[in-house]
């Protein structure tokens, strides 16, 4: 009566997923039955030892064809409980296969958020399949805040009749991390610059390779999405998904292509003074910048920009590291419900996912 | 397929659980075929109107004996996927009963402190019988926090394999109420007295009828063992449940058996100088009084007391009405990971019971 469990993507994520699924509360419920990385495979219905699963699949795999692993877990799915495939890889070819993978009988747990913040072409045929067979899942607890309990928290909420008015919050770590030492509730005598703040946080691994990803808001834009597609009748339309969203970039125009982050770095001293002046503004009105996000039902809008917040609101006093703070407010909740902690991290993202994996069993 | 849902307990919160379990996301799943309030029970396997359930057992309900009730639970269990019991009464009774129920392959789900915080005894043989049989669950998600995620994520961050260093937390969402209100972070020209405050909060539907059983700090012991049970492989020994707790009491000495509340907040205004003192203290120090809660595994210890925090502190800036809040310290989370929200109420307490039931769908 075990899940299996086929993982794809063995890079952070993925190595801190093979440690947790090796932990005795896990292990006991489930087989690893096929590992992948974005070039080769391995498949074994009789289960992978976990501690190889990552060489092995380096020296014994085979070519990944994805079409074919799907088929091989939907000959073997009967044989057991439940059989999910884990996406944590970052590829647009995977989250593309989603219906696909549904349709054979497969549940998904994934911390990748493409599939489920593009457009509604492929939302909606994930939607079709999902709604054809109740007994398949999808689910994505780390897409939004890692390990924190955001997406059962909003599910619990609408599903037990809450009616959720409005959701705020800071969800991207990168973006925490930075404006919480580029704006901190109380400013230091000689502040940073912007783009020294960036290059730490490059160094600290909190960026991607290339900062603009971060800088451009897409990743916050793409977490609202997912949070608004899971309120009732979607009350907010967002036909191109992500795209739809009104989002603020912080990366300079002319750096999107720039492919060394180093040198999207140098070039961000450009916008040193803007940006100075923008902390400066807020700090001679009592204020800090912070970069959030908003869902608002009732004024049915959605949109990811930097905004100011008085030098006392939690997001300016309680916010450090990398923090993620995000607050429901509801119905039931008129002081709202708040739920703050690391939100980016291989660890925790991996949390998310076999929180995920443990309500299957 | 459905689960089979009997209800002990229609006061408040059971009235909140008819109407949840009403709405159609929860409906489906479920049906009801026991209510039973103090005195009267009614039974139906094929399932009891919920909009006339509470009527129903006013009106045709027989003299509750719980024993029958669960061997007719039994009787019908083998026709549903799972038969579930929800506690919300007060009573001792029900929940001595614990074992008994569960041996009789039915699951509980219970926002009632009592059997998870008392002595060993209850609760080992709880876990015995819990151990048994995997497929029989007791889920209390609303036995702390009411609503909010807490007990779940506590259980997520064990078996991922986090380690738990730290749990403190303001846990009451009466004395929070009451001590965001006497000790406030900015504090008004003309302080209130404590026993106002006390008068306003029990006015306000915040405390117990007598407010002793608030002051006397022994709801937070017991919400403090439910969670220190829940660490692995206990860590902190708690023979005798929440009496094992170090507590201290707000209550004065003499006013523990005074039934009439009225009277108890008269009497309360004896202390009102000793309060006022501390407030003072506490304020000069630039610092404000809160009733928190900690489950210290490095140390070993768990305690309840009142004690004083910076005014710069979440637990003295972003606290209001009768909020709680709880912050985990682990090995991943260095910055804590904090939940906060409403802690008390029928609609956000129900909201736990039927997260739970939706669980186990």
């Amino acid at each position: 009566m075990a899940i299996q469990v086929a993982l794809v993507g063995t890079g952070l994520v993925g190595s801190a997923i093979l440690t947790q699924l090796a932990l005795p509360t896990i292990a006991k419920h489930t087989v690893l039955v096929s590992v992948s990385n974005s070039k080769r495979t391995v498949f074994s219905p009789s289960g992978i030892s976990l501690p190889l699963a990552a060489d092995f699949v380096q020296t014994k795999g085979t070519e990944l064809a994805l079409s074919q692993l799907v088929a091989q877990l939907k000959e073997i799915r009967g044989k057991a409980e439940k059989t999910v495939l884990i996406d944590s890889t970052a590829s647009p070819a995977v989250a593309n296969a989603y219906p696909e993978i549904l349709k054979a009988g497969i549940s998904i747990i994934t911390p990748n958020k493409l599939a489920l913040s593009s457009g509604s072409a492929l939302f909606d045929s994930i939607q079709a399949a999902l709604d054809a067979d109740p007994s398949i899942r999808l689910l994505h607890e780390s897409t939004v805040g890692a390990g924190l309990p955001i997406i059962s928290t909003l599910n619990d909420l609408v599903r037990t009749g809450d009616k959720v008015k409005r959701i705020e919050g800071v969800f991207s770590g990168t973006l925490s991390y930075i404006f919480n030492n580029f704006s901190p509730a109380t400013p230091p005598e000689e502040p940073p610059m912007f783009s020294d703040i960036v290059g730490q946080a490059k160094k600290l691994g909190y960026t991607e390779p290339n900062p603009h990803s971060d800088l451009s808001g897409s990743d916050v834009a793409r977490k609202l999405t997912i949070l608004a597609r899971l309120l009732p009748e979607t009350p907010i339309p967002l036909p191109e998904g992500y795209l739809s969203v009104p989002t603020s970039s912080l990366s300079p125009e002319g750096l999107e292509t720039l492919e060394d982050g180093d040198e999207y770095v140098e070039k961000l001293k450009d916008s040193d003074v803007e940006f100075e002046q923008m902390r400066k503004r807020a700090e001679q009105m009592g204020q800090v910048l912070r970069y959030v996000g908003v869902v608002d039902v009732e004024k049915c809008t959605v949109q990811a920009s930097l905004e100011t917040y008085p030098a006392t609101h939690p997001f300016a006093t309680s916010l450090g590291g990398s923090d993620n703070i995000i607050a429901f407010h509801t119905e039931r909740y008129s002081r709202p419900l708040i739920i703050q902690g690391a939100g980016a991290g291989a660890a925790v993202t991996a949390m998310g996912v076999m929180s995920d994996l443990l309500k299957l069993v």
